[in-house]
């Protein structure tokens, strides 16, 4: 068994009870199951989905661990449907089966995967035959729609089941009208806690010119017990059907016997759960918390803006302020349609602000092949250890150097060219290209790499932009726009009021200006750097000028 | 441009010269083309497809080039077809344009891919346009077969030319009574040279109980002038889809523009054309040939035997005498299908002769995750290059660890399970763990794993079965026979006129005893080896016995 258990464990079992009493004929023990032996909304079926769920319908534990939760709750919900009808279980506490099944499905990636936020699987999707059973549970009680049709074409099956028979015979219908898509869930955030003020999971989409759709995902909610990642304000990246900034899943091999059983494995707690195992800022080189589980719990990311409005900006900002000691933290992500880029433009201001000078490593696990840098850098001839502990020692520093101003790392994913560029509000940096594997005497890791834009100072804004451009397919030798458009990023300044970042494109220059205030739609802000005023109403705005390019 | 300058380049330059001169009515320059200009069968397009191809039919350049040369071929040997029908081109030198086609289709795995032998991308496959071409005039003008169709079928297209309309209505009128299947080519042994004795290139096939098909490679042949490999008796192994023993190919960026222009790289001296790059056995560190392209052209493998009549076992033997000096090397390769496995049990038994005592680095490039091994190894805290030059220099030294007896390591690979038993008749070994990327100041490399098997000693014996086994679904979580049925492999002994190995599986005890000398099918060979005398006739005997296993 592993050493973390599973609230949903428990979960499981109370579904199972009440199943089995029912088969058995003991309606007693189905009576406790549904209202717990107390009677008092403490324990059972009822109390549990009121409890466990978020009012967004979000399962804290994420969602690998929720499509396995949705399994039992929708079958125990079928059987209560059919022998309990006095409950009324599809329409119980404002539908919550129904909200958290939607909330799941909303997670998921335009390919039909989940982001393995904490401990999860890189490749768990919404086939799961627990998902199976949630869509077509859902499509019966509460309706098709195309998202439904979309996810049930990527499943290529449904619950045996007359629920599954309503959806089956919807896909039927749709597709003899015209050829169902691929589902294309609205940007959403989903709150944590049980009164959905625990912070949020923020899931923003964005569509190019062709339908690729482009899914962002920041964690600003709580860390999720045993299971959770210490990435608060972490991110993922996906488009062009793969995810392009990272998460690593958990450090697992399930069901591989002769992998320490298929457990959970030592190097999912010294490495896949750590800080710097993310897309996110390491600050001094330790893990958020401290590692520390009780004190993550009690903590949780604070939602600033989640702005989704617009088709040409989206964008979402939050807070992590008790994370490390003395600093508190904002991360605010946009994703920026121009007509000059192929695909929407991922733009990131990650501010720490303290009192102290701190070291701030700003990494990106990305995958692929170095295509090209803008500035020198040495491979190293032996290479050791990032660090010593928080993760750094199983990083091998494969190579590093220092670059002015703007550092640009382009690399190629399959068939996709990215060219990241970032900077900071510091003087000096250094970045550094890492690979997983390192103490790993048992080959448990995957070897994976990242890079990692180091800065030190005190108050601090890092700024990154990250280009999605071009077409590489080796079988047919063909390579389009291997350069990318974006020429540099610039912090033009920061403080408590504002943020402002300006950024080169061949045709424009971009200036973000991002409120790093508790804001209204309304609100005014100004900000000086430079002599240079910049005001912008409600929580960011986005200025975009054509230029002329200097041949 | 790139530094070599295949000949292939002077093959498409005649195709084009004949063609524009019928293009511009001026017959003189397609004679010219067709002919030579001194029509003294020293140039022009008849005497190259004359000289170029081994009788087998088989392209000196390997695949990745024969592809390339297979377009002009088909598209000036079609024009000739019409405007000079007095040449009889199909009928030419007893067929050899579609000898020459059927042997370049014949070299493909079972997904329609190129082993990427020589320098040549891993994706080229059988769906590239000159391929296409090929396929279309081969069903035009020497008939459609199963396997062409199949190859179609992977195509996915034909040549829009009414070449194209004859395959396409034969594979209309097969799909209208049943499924088209994918190929199967039978095994077969190519010869090279322009009178087919300079060793030659192996295909051993052999599909398992569910129609998957293994596919086994040897080059025992030529070395392919600027763009060969120093990897004579090299090995590649093919199933379930992928490349179990791979090929590296070549380190080079087609039309990656920022990649060097995407020429090939220097890395591609430096590594993916050494042994150490390969499945070999590499010698004292060094390169075959002393990776002297003058050298190995002047010299090539020697073929012993090639057994592909039973469907139970199937094996190649070759000799390389002159790649290393003062040493001769033998690799006998077999195929053994057994009740008790799943897929076929790949053998493998290099031996190498001569007076001196060398290292021998038996080196095998997989891809995966290690799952296990029979014994302990450190891995490296720290680490350095394997060597400093012949593409060691490349390769980090990431653990290692010396087994007793026989040496196990397994892996995973996507949903397949391979478990490697290697051993020796020297004393001692020491397995190394190894990945590339070290001394690559540009991050040139693909970043992958190898494992290598060292010893040392005057002549040697090295054994090694591959067991193909089980089957892991990450998304859905299951995993089936992880660990394989193979328990070990030992030296029973080895001299000048034979090699005796022994294997134990869970059910049976396998002898397999091969003959060193030139042989014919009904020579009588004897050797005796810890007083047991073992006999058998022709090339190879496999001897299985059925044991109880002691619980």
């Amino acid at each position: 068994m592993t050493l973390t258990v599973s609230i949903i464990t428990v979960f499981v079992a109370v579904a199972a009870v009440g199943i089995c009493g029912l088969a058995i004929g003991k309606r007693e023990y189905l009576n406790m199951a549904v209202y717990g032996i107390e009677r008092n909304d403490s324990g059972g079926f009822l109390a549990q989905i009121s409890q466990l769920f978020a009012p967004s319908g979000y399962y804290m534990e994420e969602p690998y661990y929720h499509r396995y939760a949705i399994r039992p709750t929708c079958l125990f919900a079928e059987v209560l449907n059919r022998h309990m009808p006095e409950v009324d279980i599809y329409n119980y506490k404002d539908k919550v089966i129904g909200n958290t099944v939607n909330a799941l499905l909303s997670t998921a990636y335009p390919n039909g995967e989940f982001p393995a936020l904490n401990d999860a699987s890189r490749t768990m999707s919404i086939t799961d035959m627990g998902v199976q059973v949630a869509v077509s549970v859902y499509s019966k009680h509460y309706g098709v729609d195309d998202n439904l049709l979309g996810m049930a074409k990527i499943q290529d099956r449904v619950w045996m089941h007359p629920c599954g028979l309503v959806l089956s015979r919807a896909l039927e219908q749709a597709e003899q009208k015209a050829s169902v898509g691929m589902p294309f869930w609205p940007s959403v955030e989903l709150n944590e806690g049980s009164d959905g003020t625990h912070g949020a999971q923020g899931f923003i989409r964005m569509q190019d010119k062709k339908g690729d759709v482009s899914q962002l995902v920041m964690n600003y909610g709580q860390h999720g017990m045993g299971h959770g990642n210490f990435d608060t304000l972490g991110i993922s990246f996906f488009n062009r059907g793969q995810e392009v900034l990272r998460e690593y899943g958990f450090a697992r091999w399930v069901n591989v016997e002769p992998k320490f059983g298929g457990r959970y494995l030592d190097e999912n707690k010294s490495y896949a759960r750590q800080t710097i195992a993310h897309n996110a800022v390491t600050v001094d080189g330790k893990c958020q918390n401290n590692f520390d589980v009780a004190r993550a719990d009690s903590v949780h990311g604070m939602p600033h803006f989640f702005s989704v409005d617009s088709d040409v900006n989206s964008g979402m900002s939050a807070f992590a302020n008790q994370h490390y000691d003395g600093l508190s933290m904002q991360r605010s992500v946009f994703m920026l349609a121009l007509d000059e880029l192929e695909s929407p433009l991922l733009i990131d201001l990650y501010r720490v602000a303290g009192e102290s000078e701190h070291q701030y490593d700003y990494s990106h696990q990305y995958q692929g092949q170095i295509v090209r840098t803008n500035f020198d850098y040495q491979s190293h001839q032996e290479v050791s250890t990032l660090g010593a502990d928080n993760g750094y020692q199983h990083l091998w520093n494969i190579a590093s150097g220092k670059p002015s101003e703007t550092a640009l790392v382009s690399w190629l994913q399959n068939n996709t060219y990215y060219t990241w560029l970032g900077t900071s509000s510091n003087d000096s940096s250094e970045v550094f290209f890492t690979r997983t594997g390192a103490n790993d005497p048992s080959f448990n890791l995957r070897s994976e790499p990242a890079f990692i834009y180091r800065t030190a100072g005190k108050t601090t804004l890092l700024a990154s932009a990250l280009e999605t451009h071009g077409y590489f397919n080796e079988e047919f030798e063909q390579s389009v726009n291997a350069r990318g458009k974006v020429s540099s990023i610039k912090v033009l300044g920061h403080n408590d009021v504002g943020s402002v970042v300006q950024i080169f494109t061949s045709n424009s220059l971009i200036i973000l200006m991002v409120c790093n205030q508790l804001t209204t739609a309304t609100s005014q802000h100004s900000v000086t750097f430079n002599q240079i005023n910049y005001q912008w109403t409600g929580s960011y705005a986005v200025d975009i000028t054509a230029i002329k390019q200097e041949k």
